[in-house]
């Protein structure tokens, strides 16, 4: 089996009144507080074409997240059964990689005002994606 | 500016009759043909819950993209002006990390058939997470 690896890079980091992973909600749309991506200067030009109002896809790395683990009770709760972390958002996973749907409320510079991200701060941020289908066509 | 980074490792690969990269579609639903992702054998615990009929997220690692570029013509549209690549689906990115929305048709051991993955034969799999939101919720 290879055991090739492949090297992320933070983009940047978020900015968020969530520090303790506990207190977090376990989706943005959960009560997640205002929070900032606040990217690296040197993305500047990765960044035309994000616009205020739009919702868009963000990926962060969950660093504080356990890679061993493969089962899980659903959002914590002992008493779901245990399932693969595979059908489940739990951040404990073998490459915890954060998927959020965030809206974008303002953007000054390389730092960007987002609703609806429940990831703690200094969390690293990996991507930003547009979303695409019906919801919200690009 | 930290220069840490963060080391992934394939759970899986991607095996798909497309094999140019010129000849993929630019989404899964504009003729991606009928694909597999191949897990590890150690991936099979974390894999439980996952079930035929479901829509799943797959993240992948773009192991032929370009991570220098920052802007690009959407779509390869020449006729398009250059955009920064967090508002498009561009493969080439910092981290070039595939966000797949896939139909699971059937699960045999750890050999998941899907539809509507456009990546390319060999492509590591990174992680497979459910759908949330009005459409398929969990």
């Amino acid at each position: 089996m290879s055991e090739t690896t492949y090297a992320l890079r933070a983009v940047g980091r978020v900015e968020s009144p969530i520090t303790d992973p506990a207190l977090a909600p376990c989706q943005g749309d959960e009560g997640a507080p205002p929070a900032w991506l606040a990217l690296n200067a040197d993305m500047a030009a990765a960044m035309t074409g994000l616009e205020e109002g739009s919702e868009v896809i963000v990926l962060t790395w969950l660093d504080r997240a356990s890679r061993d683990v493969v089962q899980v009770h659903p959002r914590g709760d002992e008493s779901r059964p245990l399932q693969g972390v595979f059908s489940t958002r739990s951040p404990d996973r073998p490459n915890p990689i954060g998927l959020h749907t965030v809206l974008i409320t303002s953007i000054e510079g390389t730092r960007i005002a987002v609703r609806n991200l429940e990831a703690i701060d200094g969390t690293p941020v990996l991507d930003i994606k547009p979303v695409l289908g019906a919801v919200s066509q690009r």
